[in-house]
């Protein structure tokens, strides 16, 4: 069946999520995308797809996600960033943005390209670094949670656990 | 049935999407969301809901949406822009935040409020502005779409339609 | 008594000002401002609240700082900061912001979403990072001295020793 | 007697509270300020006290502000906006900061020149503009109810209406 | 014949230059480096081409533009602006970006989306707005120049002319 | 022959493209510029010129470019960046920018300095940094290929071979 | 005789003060900068010298600056605003720099393409706009007054005057 | 005689130029202004004076400079920087101010807080950090070289000896 959430993804061998970056040296930021999916258990790919070096194999990527049965696109870059904008420009499935941190802007640069699209091509962005690639997979598993009640149980375990963490810290002495 | 996306929902009088922001100001922003959501069939509500002037009732509609059959929320707010990312705490459905135009910082404060979230409660972000309620709005579509096939074709449609009107446009001259 | 600040606070065990920071990370910063409370002698809790991981927490922290004893409370953040404003909407005590300061933007971002209030909730924020954490206990202290006559003594030697301090700087050679 | 906050100085004629600002254009932002404290009872006075054309009269301002009987110094500046900052040095009572917006970098210069003080010297800063005035009026407010309960009751009743405000908010169609 | 400079291209009917934009909306701006390539007589076509809206057609239209006799093309994009980055990824012909200015950030979004490019795709970016529109096209005819003397002559005269103008300037009395 | 591009550049003695920079120190990051031109086998020349140390040897440089042979010219520079413009204002070849990234505002300033050329004076600006520089060069090969058919054939074995690498990663494991 | 600064040149015909500026729409701004110098009677001359479009004229102006008689210039531009360092690389004078506002990014561009000059080549930069253009006179005057006790007399009495004028302000009611 | 530049000041003991600095930490920084006075053989002080820490000091320093002999004071100060501008409004000698470069915002925060002084209080600034200060005391010497021909004299030798510096660089192999 093409549905995009089949009978038991989670057990399944077919990834719902894409996690995409546009270089390799990304991967130090988004493997925090593909650790997150893999605690939750849901399947996913990594892949570096290239806007400026492939842009063929990008829409190409895009334009089949739906069909090989991805429910969601994280995608990672830095600089002018234009992985996000034209994934989700290739897709209906949402797209979530990871601007990666870069040395002379701090990832102002990213962020800015990422999140600041037209009217008509959404894409869901996340902070700037580590944390955004943490949350982006966060995100794609709140809204996997839609048609998956055990991910929606995970979150809200994952939610209880961490407030006792906060509640039961001891800072030391000044 | 509790299922946050019950059998018909286009049809049904339950609101699927909650719409809200920080101040009733937010609304000439705001009402660009809740346009999209007319345009594509999706039943939604919207409310002003305060951060800082109505804290108690933020948690209790966070908390309480998805018990009422709410699959997304989009949040606007402005300036110190605390409603999405404080309705992120308090509930795991995806949350889209929206950053208000700001007078004295073009929005910046507003954007920066929103996205840099930190590890564990993901908001995706969209643009500065009315671009931004509008994708929003888009981006929780696209997230519906992943069980309701018939958004999933209006969106296929709106993409096509989009294309064919930029193919079409002629330039006046110089 | 229930008056917040009670009949001998500088000797007495319940604390004055509540030291706050959005996580175990923040302390590194925010043990600035336990120190100088210490220095001068003002009892005080310092504790991790986070908006976002513990929001119930954090509603329940700021409702009853007031019964509680407390005058001042000093809010750590980083980030998508929302923990003072949000602390500030829950209670009627004054509420110090200090902006944690950021590996992408600095501190930029925590500043903005912690400076930048709409009207009707105050946040009086510091500095960004460790001059600010300082200065966020020094600022609880001049409000305190309006009550207490010694802290308004120590504060004006506070001073005097400082400008001593600089007058008698000599610097070396070029 | 020589009390800062004297027996009954809501009734009083001697000013609790100094709104001061660096050029007699700040007005138009900083009236709400002024606003704020006749709303809410405080007696206080509105001077324009210049850190660059009298910077001896800052000084006589700032050192006799405890002895004439103030409690607490809200002040507005725009551009390179020493005001605050200068006060705060030359005074122990607590001073909050009002970023004027400006033209030419919508007061980005003005936050920066307020918040960014040196270790030693607090001013906690509130946003640029309007609403930064009414709330650094507020801030002085709550500051002022630790000594006076009358105040205290009228800040709660304030945050009760405005949240009763928000919640009968209901908007138009889109 | 094939290459992208033909014979007599001043009196040809063929465009030399592609000045594309990613929105009807740009025009206002972009017809800026219509009129200069008009007044220099270089013949040239003007096309909204969207990255986000017929991500189809662009690669369309970069991929068939040296076979097309266009020997530079010059691209504006506003916000997340990523069609010069896009054409520049599916072209070996030079292209010159022009920034867009944005209501929310002043254009900062426009620029740093087309400039910070990654290694290995250029796109030689230009000021924001209608400068840098007049200037893209400027820079074309330089390119240009290196194969048509007349061109060459056309550029020493334009600035001849302006430096003229300059030395023959007389202010009012201030 | 006094043609920029004379019959065979590409073999012969003298530089196609000149390398400039405001100082030594920006070497380490122009030196990207030179290599890429030794790659694609482009006879070129590197020199320090500094528009605020030698104003009149910079005037000399850029009158004598085209005389001299060369085609294109890479400037780089840093903080108030000067150099790219007023040889822009000297010649009329096309010059080509490179902000170099700065210790204290990271580039930001370089960058502003270069890009915002006023109407009439095109600089090509391309990313802060080395990959600006890299780009530098790789754009004033795009325009050389205008009249280099081996040049032209190199950008595509250049642009084919990274669309391969892109393909092969393979990422290890999170 | 050659000195700069003549027998009596407040009499005399020959200007001290050199105010230039890049472009004929700047004199909006520059106009305060004659204002100012007119009321303290100091002769001056203004005039537009561009950078970019005169650079041969920039260079003569300053290298004959000295020999004319001049003492100080002032020199204000916009965007990448080159002229008044420039003009500091070709003079031994002092060079007072004034950044124009701008429509895109506020003068913040202006700002740092003046104020970030290496080592070596100083320009003292006032704030963007007309204050700057104010102050850049006033600066100048401060210089001359090491020279003409007149103007000392007269920048004491102004600085009396103006602290005289604030002490006056009184504001209306709230 | 009370001149401020008296007979034979570069062989005298009292200093004409005062170099002040916010703190000792500036020493790093502003030692490079001391070395070129130093090299240039001005006689100058380097002085901690704190606007913050030291306000009447502060007024005293300035109010007394003329008096004692200094013709040019170059302040340097970092954050929140006061010192420069509030010399400037107790003094009518020419004020160069330099901005520290610091930890978060990278200097931003001090330069925007020593240019956009009011109208009617000129600092002349310079640039972020070292080169900044190097330049501050290099425009105070061609400040003073208005007075004194040797000066004017060694100026001009610096600057050829730059320039010849800049012509016999050889850069190495990329």
């Amino acid at each position: 069946q093409a549905s995009p959430v089949d009978a038991n993804p989670l057990v399944g061998v077919n990834p719902l999520v894409g996690v995409i970056m546009g270089s390799r040296s990304d991967w130090e930021t988004m493997r925090e995308a593909s650790a997150v999916l893999k605690q939750f258990g849901v399947p996913h790919e990594c892949r570096v797809v290239s806007a400026h070096r492939t842009p063929e194999w990008l829409a190409e990527y895009a334009r089949s996600a739906e069909a090989r049965g991805l429910a969601v696109i994280v995608a990672g870059a830095g600089g002018a960033a234009h992985l996000p904008g034209m994934v989700a420009a290739e897709t209906r499935l949402p797209v979530f943005g990871v601007p990666i941190q870069t040395a002379a802007l701090g990832g102002l640069d990213s962020l800015l390209s990422i999140v600041q699209m037209p009217r008509g091509v959404p894409v869901g962005t996340l902070a700037i670094g580590a944390a955004g690639a943490y949350n982006a997979a966060l995100q794609a598993i709140r809204v996997l949670a839609l048609v998956r009640p055990a991910l929606a149980e995970a979150l809200r375990e994952f939610q209880r656990k961490r407030a006792e963490d906060v509640r039961s810290e001891v800072l030391p002495d000044a």
